[in-house]
């Protein structure tokens, strides 16, 4: 890596101790990765110590919500290594999202160094107990102080980190969402944007008062098929088959999704993309044909579901975690904790860097 | 006011030279307001200098756009005072938009501190000329340092200014948008909230490059009926009647749509609040019985409409600006700016704080 270390940044390294309980995204590691662009102009990028951020209040960020992200983790392997799982893929998801809001997609080699430089100087604080590992947040936002509504000028591309355990654990009570809608056909759905997050608040709230863990969003064009959760991809496991909604332009297209699909043929399973009509779901779950249900992504890796509440009905699924989910969730976690062979060629070895 | 004026802001202010070209929100005011609220419990608001702000990398708006604002005017009147217009309207939406949000809404007490504080102390930047003003800015931002998906637990409340001109100017040619979409049904249309804009900079950007300079933005439910612009109101004169469209959820709730529908109705004016279908309204155009259209909002007052195009054909309207338009525009600022009696009880003075 050829980026100029700052004694700050050595200082900060040689001065973290990670605390026990890690939590999700909550305990951040004392460096990050920054890099600016001007008039799409992009400069190199720097490590440099975690500190606060410094933005104009007329930023185009904080009125405008031009800002997209990622969500993706180092493991550490059984043979002490740190590896990546498909960064490459979450470099061109987020090219696609900076496009969807008139951004300048960061360059896969800025991408990559920066997740890169990350991982190789907090190799430390990569946790070892299984499940775990060092959350990476690259992202990207407009930084223009000018009020007028058009795409800023200038941006600022961050890699912060946070060692983390998995974003779900346990059996989630889901919702079926029938009022509000996370994103519109024609909007931001496929992008992994901010407005889609802030638009599920509101619901995530109200279910959670009702004692559910997150909600189940239709589509808003229809009202009838699943969508997708919050930051998560549907699996339903009928009649011995795999179905996760085929991507329709407001579902995000999901790294571990993909995964999963391509794990769980390889693994003999029949594997279904298309529409999921909610009724028809929650009769297979009472009549018993729908065994089990999960949802999967970056953070969760996978949730089992237990529950589908909608209206005053609770539909309880046979089986939570059920055989298919943990089979999958295992198979996935043996492979990204480098127990079997990697024969998906996913995994990507980070060079450690030490300071000493 | 019984705020503790900072010496800094005292010499911010002092030190102040206003450009003479201003355009539109990119001159800011030397001087801004602050308020911060934990855990549900809001600090009192000061004046601070106009400075960066300082936010965590994670914090949440940066990721999961957790942010909402408004757009004001304080306007020099006639007799050389300044007054707002309406601002317990802004302050009641902006509580309505961070609800949407699972925001705390700012307390209309300290909304109006801000937006009367920041305005007393910069009287001396509202212009003169017709149709310009102090364009104020609050916003609202979730700034707890933190990756879970959830609402912030922190909160800062800013309110900055900008002496600016009329947002836009001449004669504006639309794009009918019949691809994107700015908001869903059940989505966070009617909020004024980051994530509608973010979505609505692709289609403008390309619009742009064909000549056009706003997006015509239709329902995404039904893709047939006209919601706005961004960030505007429309309206259409058709066989002599007022036209614009029904608040549906999807559409923002204008402070000046609902101003310039109680002026046009005072002023004789039929005014139809009713689903505007985008095929009837171009054959409308196309047959002379829809003579004019115009666009409202705050920043913009009104903005003529010349022309409508959809796919390869341009529906030019017969007059823009067109009579109705000149005359509703008029008869708005002649009570923004003190010309005429205020019979609405729209305005309201505020007293200047001079520092001498």
């Amino acid at each position: 890596m050829s980026i100029y270390i700052d004694p700050a940044v050595a200082a900060s390294l040689r001065g973290y101790e990670m605390p026990e309980k890690l939590g999700f995204g909550t305990v951040m590691a004392p460096v990050m990765f920054r890099a600016v662009c001007q008039d799409g102009c992009w400069s190199r990028g720097e490590l440099i110590p975690y500190a606060p951020l410094s933005l104009d209040p007329a930023a185009k960020v904080l009125h405008y919500a031009q800002s997209c992200f990622e969500g993706m983790k180092a493991y550490r392997t059984r043979d002490g290594g740190i590896s990546l799982f498909r960064p490459e893929r979450n470099a061109a998801r987020m090219a696609h999202s900076a496009e969807r809001l008139c951004m300048p997609p960061v360059p896969e080699s800025l991408f990559m160094d920066g997740v890169r430089t990350v991982t190789a100087y907090c190799a430390n604080l990569v946790p070892a107990n299984s499940g775990e590992s060092l959350y990476l947040r690259p992202f990207l936002m407009g930084t223009q102080a000018d009020l007028a509504v058009s795409a800023s000028t200038s941006y600022e591309f961050y890699v912060i980190a946070s060692p983390s355990e998995a974003y779900h654990s346990g059996n989630m009570r889901l919702w079926v969402e029938r009022e509000d809608s996370r994103a519109a056909i024609g909007g931001t759905g496929d992008a992994k944007v901010g407005g889609n997050y802030a638009a599920s608040l509101l619901s995530i709230a109200r279910l959670k008062q009702r004692g559910y863990d997150q909600s189940l969003w239709l589509n808003a064009g229809n009202r009838q098929s699943v969508d997708e959760l919050s930051g998560m991809n549907f699996f339903a496991v009928i009649d011995a088959e795999l179905h996760t909604p085929a991507l329709n332009g407001s579902i995000l297209e999901g790294i571990t999704r993909e995964s999963l699909i391509e794990l769980a043929r390889d693994l003999g399973y029949q594997v279904r993309e298309c529409a999921i009509d909610i009724d028809e779901l929650l009769r297979r779950v009472a009549d018993g044909s729908c065994e089990e249900a999960f949802a999967c992504g970056t953070a969760a890796i996978i949730s089992p579901i237990s529950v589908l509440g909608d209206g005053g009905e609770n539909y309880q699924l046979a089986s939570a975690p059920g055989p298919v989910a943990e089979r999958l969730r295992q198979a996935l976690l043996d492979i990204q904790e480098g127990r079997t062979e990697d024969r998906f060629g996913w995994m990507q070895p980070v060079e450690v860097i030490s300071l000493d």
